[in-house]
């Protein structure tokens, strides 16, 4: 009697948990403090948003299909923990601006469609020791500033709607990559008969402690001097004590060309990791270059749970004022030729 | 004592699943590919949204309360899974803009109150082959267009805020049907007492292989020239290889009335559905008339995942320049008397 | 065998369990049917939302750390659940305006980032009998009216951004409170150095029947004279058949100064409570002063359903024109020296 009640009583929570296992519910917060010092009064202290990893709410899950194919949907949307506001484009309302996808994922691979990480933009944080984050982040991507939606006239863009991705199956040997097609949705009037679109592709190889991965990507503007042309190269070596890494990369728009190389590293150290990283940002024909340094640790309370602490250092040439800037604190400036520094120490916990 | 162990076991996991239980989280992903052709240089290629099912994520649950009595909550949002974008009203945020209700259900019926499907909608969704959704779906309902909140310049309103609804009980025999009243909330002022208000009602019967309802509703507009009349009839009977449908709908603003009449079909074809609709909409006393017709097949994976593909095509008469248009792809126009074409291929994918 | 089977089913489930349960998605439905009447033709009859508990939806949880010490998460949205709108600031979108908090909790108390109540709120809703919500909550706190986001020409806020809280542990014998210091994020430039910036203290005893806290708050404005201070004391007593209860609340700013002293009471009554307030609302030299009162009865269905009805009358003195206002119906306005009246009925769902 017990038994069958114990049974009985198993299927009940199965049936409960099956329902519940379509989703997972899933997510981060990542809540500083923060002060950034630019040049005379103008240094800010107060809260700011992921430091280590970007705060985020997202519902997601796989359901297998039979004969190895199987579909999966992804929903993130990212929020700024220290005010609570979303990240909906041009609202503080909550949107999935992170990803929004579906998938269908088989040995050939995996086909996806909507909103994702631009192709030509993941290397550039997979190779960073802070993951572009909090006052340490590389600037490796969109260096030239995200561009408003429709428009160019900024940088490459970290996230792209619409979008149409071919992602390589894991059992290549240690191959992985990814092809990405994303619509603009304009008519095909002149002066630019691609305006909105995006075209990127992302190859690597992984083995043992090496990892290294080539990308490049395009996005058409409003006008062909408006197109924005990504590249990148991202390596790193585990040696166990300590991991070195390197990102090279370029964007072009026009006639403006600015190439970075930042070398990294983390290292495990008690129970957490110390991550370094030196940056040259070089623009080409031009004295508007700037360097940056970063060094941090995060110390690890749990898989979870992270207390973490980030110093930051750029200094510009003469023709360049560029100043560090985090999510969640407006950037205090530099000057010209001046220098801008940063420090944060946060909490990051995974859900 | 392993059979103790095992019930503490399932008691703290039946405690979790207990307050898990409390909420489902659901919804659907539904990602396309369309193309729309209108006149000249307008065609467009792009990814949209909802092409068979609309994407949204939700959570509800009932409560027993015992006695027959029950409560229940709903919200559902909206959401563009090609962009990630919310559908809040003015918003690219999420909001609950699908469904935002509470309810107490017994054996009379349900009491709803909030915001939900207009009572007047309903019909034209269930009686249609696609269901509303994507370059096929029927514009039988808002044909005069859908009204900006607190105006009544456009149609009638497909979801409707501060809502009152009854809904009677499963147990009549085949009887179901609702009574709903909305509230405007303006102050009681001329020209239009009713700015605002909604009363909808909608009767129907299902038995066997018949299902058939009667629905009306009327918006109060900013002045009583501007009241919207909706009204329609679908029926529908399941022949087993294919189920033929109907849909009659009228809209009237002022002297302005568009009148629908659709025939459509589902049929099973392998593990899928074939659907075709062909719709005839017609202006009173005026050459403002246009048809369409649209043609398409599900293929289902599984009960939760589908890939679609739809053709469509509409043809104005001289008076009206309508055109096929979708969510996520903003529509290209067509010319007065011209015709426009849409396709998509997609996957749908319910969690 | 059986016993492996059901141990394995254990395991599985508990896999399941253990992952769902790192988040607990929760909420509350709560919306009604609101008459507001004021002057005149002003009156007004809708749905309205929050009138016993404000409607929200969140997502928590905690994680232990070991030692004694846990990381903690809180998210929580507030939404119109009669129009499904969400409430991030200046959106109509779903934002965490509520909550967006990360905590680390010890023996020596909780230490918590992001947006959250202020210190000097939180009293004014404990010692409410309506909670400060619906037709007869208390206009004890913000009475100068909430201040648009980085100004302070309104009231003290209810919730504040930024926030760095420290919070007392429950081993203090009967003592509870916080201390809260909000980031204004604006540089230190001249008017008011700390322009936006929050400063709460909040310290309580609670001991058998007897319950009492007193709070302070500063809110700094874009000039000293737009700085707001808050101050509350809070005390109840709960004699089983009756829980009297006492607000006392002043809000000052520049040479506005206005206070409160509400007498309330709650009364457990058949499978519900009876709710009671009278209060009195004094403008220091000035004659813009107001009386309010309301009577109230909610019916529980269960632990989580509740059936609910409130009427509340206010009297302006010659030289106030305060009205009774709720979310979700806007407010109705009230002549100089004029009266305002609300009375709702609603049903209020935690899930």
């Amino acid at each position: 009697m017990k038994k069958i009640a114990i049974a009985a009583g198993l299927a009940s929570l199965a049936g409960i948990a099956a329902a519940q296992s379509k989703v997972e519910v899933f997510g981060v917060i990542d809540t500083n403090i923060t002060r950034l010092t630019g040049t005379g009064t103008s240094s800010k202290l107060g809260l700011a948003t992921g430091g280590a990893n970007i705060s985020r709410l997202g519902f997601r899950g796989t359901e297998d299909l039979g004969g190895n194919l199987k579909a999966g949907f992804w929903l993130e949307a990212g929020l700024d923990s220290d005010t609570g506001a979303g990240k909906a484009a041009g609202s503080t309302g909550l949107g999935f601006n992170r990803r929004s996808t579906v998938s269908l994922l088989g040995d050939l691979g995996e086909l996806r469609l909507g909103r994702d990480d631009s192709a030509s933009f993941l290397s550039t944080l997979i190779f960073d020791p802070f993951l572009t984050n909090g006052v340490g982040g590389t600037g490796a991507f969109s260096i030239l500033g995200v561009p408003a939606a429709g428009t160019s006239t900024g940088g490459a863009p970290i996230q792209i709607s619409n979008a149409l991705s071919y992602l390589l199956p894991a059992s290549l040997g240690g191959f992985y990559g990814q092809a990405q097609l994303a619509f603009g949705e304009h008519t095909k009037a002149e002066p630019n008969k691609n305006q909105g679109d995006y075209r990127g592709l992302r190859l690597g190889y992984r083995q043992g402690a090496f990892n290294g991965a080539l990308a490049m990507g395009r996005f058409y503007g409003d006008s062909p001097d408006n197109n924005v042309s990504a590249s990148n190269l991202g390596l790193s070596y585990d040696l166990g004590v300590v991991k070195p890494m390197l990102i090279w990369a370029r964007e072009k728009r026009g006639a403006l060309k600015v190439t970075v190389l930042q070398l990294g590293a983390t290292a495990p150290l008690g129970p957490g990791e110390l991550r370094a990283s030196l940056g040259h940002y070089n623009t080409a024909g031009s004295d508007a270059d700037w360097n940056k340094v970063a060094l941090g640790y995060g110390y690890n309370f749990s898989k979870r749970t992270q207390v973490y602490g980030t110093l930051a250092y750029l200094k510009n040439k003469s023709g360049a004022n560029r100043a560090i800037g985090v999510q969640g604190l407006s950037a205090t400036g530099a000057a010209m030729g001046g220098k801008s520094s940063g420090m944060e120490l946060g909490i990051r916990h995974f859900f």
